[in-house]
């Protein structure tokens, strides 16, 4: 089970992390997504981090760089999920999520990815 | 991370299965979708095994039971992904997923539900 799967729903995908995040598998995502994203010619990436109880540097970090990727390959990239502890940890450690849009849940974020509010 | 998320979709329930069960987690996952099935008014749920390598009879079991709760709250249930391995190790094992639906994947469970196709 070292794969995070990504499902795709129509041209978005979806990704949700629910196990602790380490260099290969954040490295395997990244790789997985990517190609995703290309085979197929998804417009839109949903990040859900609901599950996650903290995000330190390294998980911020790696989904800031997940959307760049997505960025250059045309895709758009919203956080789904965020816990309030989360969003709090997040501000009080200084860690903005650089080039990511958020939205409460799945639902929002898919209405973001659409009517192509996320910020490219 | 002692929960796996359940993400709502319009009046469709989405669990990505992505970690090692025990009988707790199963338990709470169990807890958790049956009171979101009540919450969210759903009318269908969707478990996404595409992750799962393996599927023992514990993980056969706790699909089927989930799917007979989900059922008496008059909500579909439809497992998608199933990995190709997977299938021949359930007819091997003689496992079957009693009262469940399948699907390639998320796009054609969906459609599934929303067209009423699956067992109740």
């Amino acid at each position: 089970m070292e794969r995070i799967p990504i499902l795709r729903m129509g041209r978005l995908l979806l990704v949700t992390i629910q196990v602790d995040m380490h260099d290969r598998l954040a490295m395997t995502l990244q790789d997985d997504l990517t190609t995703r994203i290309v085979t197929d010619r998804a417009t839109g990436v949903l990040i859900d981090i609901s599950a996650l109880d903290i995000v330190d540097s390294f998980i911020g970090r790696m989904i800031s760089n997940t959307a760049a990727m997505a960025k250059i390959l045309d895709a758009r990239t919203v956080v789904v999920g965020m816990q309030p502890a989360v969003a709090i940890t997040l501000v009080e450690l200084g860690l903005t999520l650089e080039g990511v849009s958020t939205a409460l849940n799945v639902e929002l974020g898919i209405k973001m990815l659409e009517r192509g509010g996320a910020c490219a």
